[in-house]
Order: C-alpha cells, then structure tokens, then sequence
C-alpha cells in the first residue's frame, strides 16, 4: 500500500474512521430466537479458547510493551467469557455443563488453523473475532428477556481492535512483502471462522420451529453480509480480500 | 498419608483450619522501605508471568470444570497484574517500562523450573505463589503513602488456593505414589522461589540506605519464616517438605 506524498498515514485517525465501517449493522437473521443455554454455553467456550489464543499471542510478543497491550485484549475476552458464564449460572445451568457440548467443534477450529507465525496469529485474533462478534452479537440479541439485550451489549464492547490494527500495520510498514503473506492468511481464515458461525445457526431455530440451517436461503444472505465486512476490514488493513 | 477409620477426610474444613496457620503474619523486615517503581515493576512482571504460567495449566487440564477453576485463578492474577501497573501509572511511570529490568531474572526462574507434569505444575502454582505472595505482601507494607495499604491488600486476597488444594487432593488420593512425586517437587521448587523473594531485597534499603541483601543477619531470619510457612503449607497437603 502506498501513501503518496505524506509518508506513513496517521494510523489513529484513519483506523477509527475505517472502524465504524467495518460493524454489520444488521444481519438477515429475521425472527430467529436461539435456545439461550446452548447460545451461552457455545459463546462462553468460544470467548474462553479466544482467551488462551490471545494469552499465548501476547506470551510470544518480543517487545513488553506489545505483551502488555495484547494481555489487556486477553483480559477483556476473559471477561467476556467470565460473564456469559454469570449469564449461564442466572439460567441455573453450571458453566462447564453448558460449555461441554460445544468444545470439540471448537477445539477442531483451532487445530484446523494450526501454527502460524506471530504476526499472522495477531491477524486471526483481529478478524475472527471481527467475524465472530459481528455474528453473534447479531444472533443473540434474539435471545428472550434481559440477556437479548445484555449478551450483544458485551459482544459489541470493543476488546482493542485499534492495537491489533496497528501491530498489523507496523508489520507491513517494516517489511511490505508481509502484505501478500497476510492477505493470504487473510483468505485462508475466514472459511473455517465462517463455518464455526454457520453450525451456530443450526442451534437457532426460527418461530415455526424450524433450524435455520435446514433453509439455505435463510444462511446466504448472513454469510454474505459477514464476507463483506470481512472485506471491509482487510481493506481497512491494506489487504486484498 | 493414611485416614485410620473415617476414609478420606472432609477436605474444606480440613484445609480452611490449615489455611490459617499457613500464612507467615510477620517477616522480621524491621524498617525496610523498598523503591516503590522498583518494587511496583518487578511484582507486576511477576504477576504477569504467573498469570500466563496459570493460563497455561488451565489449558492443559483434562476435565472442563478443572479449567475454568483455574481460569478464574489466572484471572485474580491478571487482575493484581493491572492493578500493580495502574498503580506505576499513578507514579507516572509506564508499566512495560518499570517491569523491563526484571524480564530476565524472573523469566529465568520459569527456566529453571522448566516444563514439568500437569499436576506438579498444579503444586508450583500452589506452592510458588504461597512464598511470593506471604514475601512481597509484607515488604510492600513498607511502600510509602498509600501504596503501603493497597499492595499488601491486593498481594492477600486469596487467588484461590482451595482449588488447587483440592485438585492435589484429588491427585494424591487416586495415586499415593503421586505423594512422593510432589513431596520432591516441592523441596526441588522451594529454593529457586526463595531465591527470586531474595533478589528483591537488594533492591530494598534500609532507613540507612543499606541495601538489605549487604546484612546476611537480616536476610536470613526472613528466609527463615518463609521456609517455615512453606512447611506447614506442604503439610497441609499431607506431603513432606
């Protein structure tokens, strides 16, 4: 990416406009109203694995200040995941119970994804979550009472995107040919995050009591509302989607 | 260790009682009054690097419900962790900054310590964290202003040492052979944590502006209670220091 005339762009200014492009507003998920134990009891392990990621992401930084940084994101999806456990536990439901189901599908995700080198895993961190936040937020706001409100609230609670972005683009300024290696990676990632979104869709049924799954023309629209502010984000980090 | 006549004891109120006798109430540190960035830096490294090593255990726990007990010591972990450093930004010092000079030191002593099995891994959690935190509680008493209140507090309140007493409980009532397994463990631990508590003595002077470490008649007496308090907490395990 060139930024003619100015040199390095002012990251702040440009990431936060970038930012708010970036959220999907509204998926097409119509009247789904997911069974809110099993919406909970999938999340909190979700934002518990993301939790482990982004610890060892931090415990591999080479500078302090970067392993601090990324330590405070750790903390924010630690609490996450400490609070939809609270969530589960006002539904009566102990959190490893309602965890269980749901961590061999999740556990595949991240065997699938594998090693990678720091600054792709710094990548994953930022748009997983971007894919994952975006959808579940979404999905959980038609959960029953209080939590249809509480749940998306806590998703949608910034856990430091601005400090990932700025990893990425200090990467790509030090050495562009990270560009290609991360546009990559890019690609690669959001199938498997996708598809992890997708099966959450076969837990949710619709007011006919019908999964979501089961209707194609139910998921497309979704998944393609998701790609697209997926795109949105790796064009806000310079990459080609 | 063997029950005559009543199976295996009731462990809550067994190790409640002990709890208390485990704690060291007074190091003999006289008049000692630590540099406060100084000592904010290297227990807020501590902290972190404890944080990671409990994540790490918590990863690697085979039940769920082990998992997040310990997440949720990781947790009070990270969040002595935070609280340290927002204590270095009240000084205004940066937290990165204050905890470099103490990377090396500290990150050796989880070198030296090395990889080990998951329930002895369990025991240094335990075992480590009793030492360091009876240690650094009561140097940072010394602290001027209200440090001298706020860090001891923090340094006390319990991480959740019930859990990982049980779960050594636990260990050793499947398997007495892991009895002696641990009873080493923690003789082999003890001396290199001694050690770490002892490098920060010389960071803390005296009224005279004598570094504490320079009087051997002052350290000892110290190690003295630690080592003490370490007896009574293996024992309290039904182990053998």
């Amino acid at each position: 990416m060139i930024w003619p005339g100015r040199g390095r762009p002012r990251p702040q200014a440009f990431r936060s406009r970038r930012r708010r492009e970036q959220r999907v507003d509204r998926l097409p998920l119509g009247d789904l109203r997911p069974e809110p134990v099993a919406l909970l009891g999938r999340t909190a392990y979700l934002q518990l694995s993301l939790f482990e990621f982004a610890t060892t992401l931090a415990g591999r930084a080479t500078e302090l200040k970067d392993r601090e940084a990324i330590t405070r994101i750790a903390a924010a999806l630690l609490e996450r995941h400490t609070s939809i456990v609270t969530m589960l536990e006002d539904h009566g439901v102990d959190g490893a119970t309602a965890m269980q189901p749901y961590t061999d599908e999740i556990d595949r995700y991240w065997r699938r994804l594998g090693e990678t080198a720091w600054i792709e895993a710094v990548l994953t961190l930022h748009l997983a979550t971007g894919i994952l936040d975006d959808f579940f937020a979404q999905l959980g706001a038609g959960l029953p009472g209080r939590d249809g409100e509480r749940y998306p609230a806590l998703l949608r609670r910034d856990i430091g995107h601005e400090v990932l972005a700025g990893l990425l683009a200090d990467a790509i300024a030090q050495d562009r040919r990270t560009t290609s290696r991360l546009a990559l990676w890019g690609r690669r990632l959001v199938g498997d995050t996708l598809l992890l979104a997708r099966s959450a869709l076969g837990a949710a049924r619709d007011t006919s009591g019908v999964p979501a799954t089961t209707d194609e023309r139910r998921v497309e629209p979704v998944l393609t509302e998701l790609i697209a502010a997926h795109t949105r984000r790796m064009d806000g980090l310079g990459l080609t989607a």
